[in-house]
């Protein structure tokens, strides 16, 4: 054994530059840890140069295009969102979602032919995230035009997003708005087994008559 | 209810152009599910456009600054990596990894001070890699000039990198090389319990006198 190749070296990083300020850009991510940001670092190293050069341009199509809808709040690329652009949508039915993205969740039914109202977020005192800091001045305003029969409650069937429910209702009752809740239930294809109690509780309570 | 507001529809995108663009250049990102690609688009969204574009920008660099070193096929930024250059690093030793990233991994330790050798992978029949898709020739060329004593070979412990190592290992013993094999055995912290009848088996066959 030729002593001279083993030694105590430091900790410093073993990647020259730009692979490690990747490798760093990359753990930032939400989700990405270390080791996947090395795994899609040197995947981009043997990417081709085309592929690469697309996806830096639409991290920065995305910050100089996307906004917010000035009507609903969900992402948009004008002043409003497709859907509160759509004529063929109902303005008498909104939809109050906690993020746009559960926009998409919704979407994907292929049930609702309403328009949204994107709170950015839920009431979590725990958080300091008050009514205030939500969007439900908006909401109010949106209601006041009387146009909306209903609103439907969809925020997160979780202790923030129930509390945001119970909130709004009381809001929103006296102004003669229609509310209703999502159900909540045993999601389909489960197992009645596996099903936690609080959920298989509300399975009961909101039983129906077949 | 407004049965106005029910209709089927298509699946079509939900998102509009460019936050769609950035969620499917995410999703083909190794290890980056259609639920991340969004989870990561949204952070994106609501991120400072100055990381954003360190980001893009570290991206677009790692294609154009990193290459491969001349030497020993880790990444570099210049004709030799970091680790050839070093001076004060042995000649005499000469470990051999599969990937850049086993170097990092061995680094880590802080124990090796000689060289290595990238192969660019293991001999892997089913995917069509032999001998002659690895850098088995640059490696014999090296081992030549008479410099290097030990060949330590640090291919990984599973059926692909055994076989190169025991390729290996025919191909350079003839050369008057001491060539080694690091230990397989049970990891330092773990459990005997829980430990794989091949490696429990390893560490038998490999049992010190203490």
């Amino acid at each position: 054994m030729v002593s001279a190749a083993w030694a105590c070296r430091g900790s410093d990083s073993v990647y020259e530059g730009a692979i490690q300020d990747l490798i760093d850009e990359l753990g930032r991510l939400p989700g990405v840890g270390p080791k996947s940001a090395q795994r899609i670092a040197f995947h981009i190293l043997s990417t081709d140069p085309a592929d690469v050069n697309r996806l830096a341009t639409a991290l920065r199509k995305v910050k100089e295009l996307v906004r917010f809808c000035t009507t609903c709040f969900n992402v948009a690329e004008s002043e409003q969102c497709r859907i509160c652009r759509d004529p063929r949508r109902t303005n008498e039915v909104l939809c109050v979602v906690e993020e746009p993205k559960d926009i998409v969740a919704i979407e994907r039914t292929g049930e609702f032919r309403g328009r949204y109202h994107v709170l950015g977020g839920a009431i979590n005192p725990l958080e300091g995230i008050g009514p205030d800091n939500l969007r439900i001045r908006e909401l109010l305003a949106r209601l006041g035009t009387g146009e909306v029969k209903e609103l439907i409650l969809a925020t997160d069937p979780n202790t923030e997003g129930e509390a945001t429910a119970t909130y709004l209702a009381l809001m929103v009752k006296p102004m003669g708005v229609a509310v209703s809740r999502l159900a909540s239930g045993l999601p389909v294809g489960g197992d009645l087994e596996y099903a936690d109690e609080i959920t298989l509780g509300r399975a009961f309570e909101g039983r129906r008559a077949v």
